[in-house]
């Protein structure tokens, strides 16, 4: 349902979430189920490899198995009834004491699994890119601004590390969903695994074991907080590619000029526009994969021991939520590779007001003699004259001799810990790394 | 991104609103201009009929340009330089004036057009079912329920004609958007239309009549109430689906088994199952196109004259919630279709409490003599007893003969205007058909 | 639950939705309760007339009403037992027939009916504004922005127009819903009215008469939408609202300049600065006027007569998305009210290109000679050189004498049907206010 | 903007994100920073001692300071002049180096502190009512039920287990969010913290160890993972809390009768009526927190150094996370402190179906002669029949005699795991609280 996804995600995400990989996750749950069934000597070891044999997404028509589904509401039981017939005598011992619910999310574990890494992936580009402009730029006045206000100035350095330290966060936060919280499902029919008589627990460890997904206390069949936890990083992993494409797209803007992306979008119309499309396809992205997230995360609670449309309602959000949030990550890597960085433009914008972005800091050295109010008056007072440096020189509260004032008045002398901040964002972001 | 999607929605919304569904509307957007073009004589007659010839999605490579959208962020730019290859020297007439959001934004309005279309009729499949049932169990006593317990006795008839009153309200509403709130959207680069010099309202009144869309009074670039508004009608829709899939669960739950699905779902593993699997399925549907409407309804305005990113977002939503609005509605009427009624399954539920769910209308009558409050005590007093009729029998300050007591618990006697209220229902669903 | 709300939302406002407001509108249905059963005789004139003379809520503790509340789940039977120990001898005549959904989703829809006027009326405020500056600015140059880039000259006043179009539609709709969508509710215990007798319909006529509120075809007790479509409308205020505060925002840029608020908000650091707080409030109202909306749109189907749970957490939706919708378009007239506008500002950065702005223009002039995909090129390759003037003249494949290229390149000259659409939007908002 | 919040949040809960709360933690942070600063000699050491002495929110008039904060957008700016008021000539050292948004956002980390405190007690009343219940009930058979359906027979033990683990993984993720990522704030004007020449550093580690919160790697103005972070963990909160309310009441309806609250909640008009009043409140609050955390993890990426809009909707939503996140675990904890459970009814319901309910069992004992999918359909074929027993006894297929069939029909043998999983799940919780 997402037209021209091409544009928003990159290739291999939009295939690690795809029908057929949906199907082959089912089908490695099958297969490790009967593994499980095998070494636990419930089924015949040679039927187990029957079933492992089979148990390959290319061998099954996935649109087909979507249409029968329909009838049952899921995949699963139209394809165990395909893998049935695919094995032959090995049939009675397919799908063995489990039900639809525990194949399907468990194949959403196993597709959450490969996406995320691929998420992880376009995260470490784009915090390679950050990390890089940080580094680069560590020193590199421009002005901060709030309410979108100048407000005092800082280092581009320090803007790349605060969007290096949010990816970093991300990042942690994927991994930790991802080597933590996806959990196998089996539970059979509803939780009890009474079908495996007195061998439910120690199948579902085989079952996890050979999946290498965590064995949860519980079957989760009812309490969905593994996919909300998925949906959960997602939104950092947004948010982190969000905060770079906005800002990007923001310092890009035709008067402000200090940055552009490398390669900037043709109009269809207008010959001299390079769009920050990378940066606009980050924000989609991200929009896109908060709002998937925000179905799992928001959903109400499933009914008594499977919900009645919750749970169907997952797969699509989930899948979003993945395909979405790696392509608001690979976008905004797209935006800032090769970002062009225009430093003369910064120090000119800082420079524009004559001053005045370092207004709070001709109040602090006023304010000993004048006190913090009287301070702040008389230079709001001067803020609002043609000329901030002669309204400050004219007054004569004012004790500062004309060198001392432009001393203060030059911006890149007041950054504060911007490059030690730098400094402590890229330890972390390296730590991290080696 | 919607794993499975035939379980969901049905196979002609999802062609509706596919890759080939957008394409062919962006064509036939650029098809309009350049009969519009024409007509006033901006470009020549034989130019236009060689584009309009080519405006055909079958001749396109929707991929391809999906691909190449990535670039420049939209499917427009590529598609423009695919169709002036097409049209040999008509090349320079194509596109004329216009820039890419007109085009989508145009192909929007079209698509959505076709797919309320068919979400109108999966609502008009629904309502009929519900009108039936309304019909057949006008006076079918069944008991009401609220906050899952019985309240005081109604009738199948009128729950369904509440299901039938609010998808009529959904239809109307979807309808109404579909035929008054599409408008085209032509406004050239920024919305001035410069590009067509002084022809540009000319140029923006035949394009709409060609596309029989609503002519705006500006431009809507950045105004994105067409979109929104589409989402608002869609939630009507999934409302409706929802709470006849959501109702239809419920009363078919094993200890309700007031109705059951025709076509029950198998499950996979328990042979007695007989899932309410379009129940679900509308459920479900109906969640993901509340969530996809509420990504265009909660939107952060556009920035400027073209949003960064914002406008991107609403494709995928505007899909999904255009498809899984259908596909609830779809998914409702399958449930009810055929729907097996258990008339003495009610009469034995509403039974069951020995007289309980007519507590009010005991203390109605016993109000006269004791007060309201005093008879209230009274019959709450006798509904935690063992027998309610015994204990209201044994109390002395009860003066009902034991017949008269009888009567008035007798359930179906306690039916208020139910009835009356069916027929309005009805009345006015046949008015809105006729 | 709303930190320093007086910040948000005018006063006025948040009293219309405050417990008292919404005693009173539980009062105001007990009231029409009590003189629709006098008109038709189910109780004494005397009875209503006590009834009607207590219904006023400064005699009731809505602080304690609430904490009694809680043991029921709702404000309405603490009240009911309240206001029978008010009316003496009439207290069996009181909430006749009725049940407490009755008479909270009654005064949902008094609360909503005040609220909304407050909400017109700042809609109103603020569409003057858009009106004054769209007449001022009608044909004030300005660059157009999409994706934040400049892309042809536009007008100021296009730019109002755009906004106001915007807030004369959402005030439409928000009237529309005020007038036909704000519904009695009268069911009784789950919807049939039974304790009425066979006097139902006609008392349900009389309550919402007396209440001047509309008679829904069914009670609509499960069915939520006419607090969903309060939830539409709000968005479309708050969009509007949005929209208006997003762009002055962007305008009032450092950089940009070209608007600034006139009561610019005091840093309490940073003596220079003049936030856009008018327009920061306008977004942050906008938004969770949208989320609180959000909930009421996407609520799940209530179970059969009554919602376990997705009843209740309407009141605080509901309350939040009128207060904060309100607050949305009170604090968007806050920023344009007085709005500086530096028209020569806006020239300068429409001209700060050298030409690009209207690099559209040059490319369809040189269309006839070069084609149009040769066009665009020559021109892209000029707006990537120094000047793009000079490259355009030095250029062998421009056919433009230097004067017809100046006339070309002056970006005033090349703002298309900008006025005309500017009179069309005027026209429009001046047809719905005579 | 909470009607009636008396009945959705409880008290202390309310007071501990009410204005005075807010209030007291901008308080702290000035007092923190004023000890920082003198810490450092940067203000004399009685300043400070003055500063903090004034640091009590009784000594201010919330209402009059959120009234001052509308014109500057924020209710930190007044709060330090009137501050500066309060301490005579240590005015001067007041607010030193820091912003509005430094206070605001630290008192959101201290609000959000108290307020989690308080939401972790109610998860904890909750988590010792659903360890009470597994505990009692670890072998009390009843029906597993999946799509509203009965599936297989289970305990309800396990079902409460299940309750356990979701209410003992949502205090875990809660009180790691409290513990782990509530981070002091402090960047000055724009993250630089500029105003503290090179003691930057310095001062954040003391201000934040004052405060013991996090000491943030960057200042986190424009990078809103704290606030998101708050929000997800109350999405588990909520979720836990909600699915003892929605089990709790579908457990209670008439037809099922299987639990009752306590205390059930009255009606104003049917005197039977036991309303499950705390599990309707659990999930309207479960829904009112979610939709608030929505807010936080939804947001847009806030622009450059402070977000416009953005950062000042995020009050209420956070407030509205917190109160109503503990307030959904309040109200499951009251819906299930003293839950009457009737095992009777359980079994009774468990026996209703004839056997089907474990048709599974039975069509797993079929298997061996029969294989899966013959199996699977002579019982799917006897479930159709009036009898189940006497279907199976008669089909010839079926080669089991009366008593072995008697014996697998009898429900309870059919539990699996059950009960060990409730030991398990018990286990887990008993090791997390000692």
């Amino acid at each position: 349902m997402t037209p021209f996804s091409a544009i928003f995600v990159p290739q291999e995400l939009r295939e690690a979430v795809s029908d057929p990989a949906w199907l082959q996750g089912m089908l490695d749950a099958e297969r490790a189920l009967a593994n499980a069934g095998a070494a636990l000597d419930l089924i015949p070891a040679d039927a187990a490899v029957r079933i492992a044999g089979a148990c390959r997404a290319e061998l099954f028509d996935a649109a087909a198995i979507a249409d029968a589904g329909r009838e049952v509401g899921n995949p699963a039981e139209p394809l165990v009834r395909e893998l049935r017939k695919a094995v032959g005598d090995a049939a009675d011992y397919v799908h063995l004491g489990a039900t639809s619910q525990d194949i399907v999310d468990t194949a959403a574990m196993l597709v959450s699994r490969r996406a995320l890494e691929l998420v992880v992936r376009q995260l470490d580009r784009l915090g390679a890119e950050c990390a890089a402009l940080a580094r680069a730029h560590r020193s590199t006045p421009m002005a901060a601004r709030t309410l979108l206000q100048q407000a005092v100035p800082t280092t581009f350095g320090l803007k790349a590390a605060g969007w290096l330290v949010a990816v970093v966060e991300a990042r942690t936060r994927v991994e930790a969903v991802r080597e933590e919280r996806l959990a196998a499902q089996l539970g059979g029919a509803a939780g009890t695994l009474a079908a495996l008589g007195d061998r439910g627990l120690e199948i579902v460890r085989l079952y996890a074991e050979e999946l290498t997904l965590a064995e949860p206390v519980l079957p989760w069949h009812a309490s969905r907080r593994p996919v909300a936890e998925i949906g959960a990083a997602l939104t950092a992993a947004a948010d982190a590619a969000e905060k770079v494409g906005g800002d990007i797209a923001l310092l890009a803007q035709t008067e402000v000029a200090e940055v552009a992306e490398a390669d900037g979008g043709r109009s269809s119309t207008m010959p001299q526009k390079q769009n920050p499309v990378g940066s606009a396809l980050a924000v989609a992205n991200a929009r896109l994969a908060k709002a998937h997230a925000g179905i799992l995360l928001g959903s109400p609670a499933h009914e008594h021991e499977r919900g009645v449309g919750g749970w169907h309602a997952e797969w699509e959000a989930l899948a979003g939520a993945l395909a979405f949030g790696g392509g608001a990550a690979a976008r905004a890597a797209d935006a800032a590779t090769g970002l062009k960085v225009d430093t003369e433009r910064m120090r000119t914008n800082l420079d524009a007001s004559g001053g005045l972005v370092v207004a709070e800091r001709i109040s602090f050295a006023l304010t000993p003699r004048l006190g913090r109010v009287g301070a702040h008056e008389v230079v709001a007072e001067a803020a609002r004259a043609a000329s901030f440096r002669d309204a400050l020189l004219a007054d004569e509260r004012v004790d500062l001799a004309p060198e001392e004032l432009d001393e203060l008045l030059d911006a890149p002398g007041y950054l504060g810990t911007a490059e030690a901040l730098v400094d402590r964002a890229l330890a972390r972001y390296e730590a991290a790394h080696t």
